[in-house]
């Protein structure tokens, strides 16, 4: 065999939500397997998802931290964000194909579920055409929320929407009035407009607020009972489907 | 301490969506610390969520098989289906008090997660407020799905729409014309209308099918391209709601 042929391989690999223990077998094997362990963090941070996978890293793994190059929210729906973060994924990927040129198998670890709203995929379309690529599934966000909270979310013939908060609130409430369950992502500072869209069609008193979802310091309330200040990063709201349905099977 | 007091725990486990590595280090460590393991399947089967976590059940483990009544899918939009189904979560709900009355630690398995479209949020709702209930979320099974098919689902604003495939034509047009990305699970006998559907607005061209996602005899292909026999159980469309943006970032 040749060695300067035998490329890396890149595993995008979901961390699940928060708890070290919503990690899957998997996962587990990936990160212990690892030459090179990739993640996504602010300017000075070390990311969540490090924090979530730490005690499964070998000694001596190399890290790659991807820091983003904007951190405020606002600035992503402007169309001033999109060329520096393109330029930042494309740079990202040419990092992590230096790693796997060079032989190297690269862990890119993602929160959540990797092709669920996640950094990852960015990467993945960039590279899975010139390397071995795989994506381990993990736990989302949701799961770890509706679970912590033992609240059903969807049964039977029920519609799940997920929503991204950052939607407009005419278009919330149109999609609010228009499901059976959602799932509304990227709470923090559009927790006020979430609010008063549930509350306009109906749906705020069943509404639960869950901020870090299955780690050592989350919480979960009533929406409704929820303060006006800025949620969490690490902030969703769930609503039911199912709990208000007369009849119970299907 | 009075062991006529002591209840046992109730653990709605996530067996994840097929793929034994796909289990949770927390699913793990559940089942290998239950005195009962309960499961549903159909009569004369032994439950695919059995099968996926068979390698972590301590020898001597108490099972208990909960078999659902009535096995055919057209039952179940029936009226008919409805006084049987419940009867038997009640019984089902029973059984497993007993055992929680005996101080049995019991685990239910659900395939994927408990909580999204599962059998195991009929006993929840039934003996929460009785015992001490825990759910470990599990990977569902259109994360398995999407991740064997290393297909981004939603990402950035994109709306996201699960929808069951036993929805109308009609409404499956609407949902499917008026969402970014979208799940369509229950495929079954419902293929050729989902088929249409997609057809009609647009959005079979980038649409994929998969079989027994992350299972070892999983397949995925294009569904334009997948014939016209039913679809066996363990079968989901998925849409991707990205690929065809021009932009990438957001
Ligand atoms: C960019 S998306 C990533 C989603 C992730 N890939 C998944 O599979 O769930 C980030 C959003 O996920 C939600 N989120 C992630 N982790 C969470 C947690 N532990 N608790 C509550 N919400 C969380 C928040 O709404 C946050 O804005
Ligand atoms: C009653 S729902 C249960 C969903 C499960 N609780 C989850 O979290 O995904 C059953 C449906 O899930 C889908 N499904 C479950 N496992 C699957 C697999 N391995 N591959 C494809 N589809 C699957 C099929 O669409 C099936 O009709």
């Amino acid at each position: 065999m040749n060695a300067a042929i035998l490329k890396g391989r890149l595993s995008g690999v979901g961390t699940g939500p928060g708890d070290p223990e919503l990690l899957t077998l998997k996962a587990v094997r990936a990160i212990g397997e690892a030459d090179v362990i990739a993640f996504f963090c602010k300017k000075g941070g070390t990311g969540n998802g490090r924090a979530i996978v730490e005690a499964h890293i070998r000694p001596g793994t190399l890290e790659l931290p991807l820091v983003y190059p904007v951190t405020t929210e606002t600035h992503k729906d402007g169309a001033d964000y999109r060329g520096p973060i393109s330029d930042f994924f494309d740079r990202s990927a040419e990092d992590i194909a230096a790693c796997l040129d060079a032989g190297k198998n690269v862990v890119v670890l993602s929160e959540g579920d990797p092709l669920f709203y996640g950094s990852y995929m960015h990467l993945h379309v960039r590279l899975q055409n010139r390397y071995r690529a795989e994506v381990v599934a993990g736990v989302t966000a949701m799961s770890g929320c509706w679970s912590m909270t033992g609240l059903p979310l969807v049964q039977g013939d029920d519609i799940l929407s997920v929503l991204p908060g950052t939607l407009s609130e005419e278009k919330l409430v149109e999609r609010l009035a228009d499901t059976d369950g959602a799932v509304i992502m990227k709470v923090g500072r559009n927790l006020p407009k979430i609010r008063r869209a549930l509350a306009s069609v109906g749906k705020l008193s069943g509404a639960l607020y869950v901020e870090r979802g299955t780690m050592s310091n989350g919480a979960a309330q009533k929406l409704e009972e929820r303060d006006e200040s800025p949620a969490p990063y690490f902030s969703i709201v769930l609503v039911p489907g199912w709990s208000t349905r007369p009849g119970e099977a299907g």
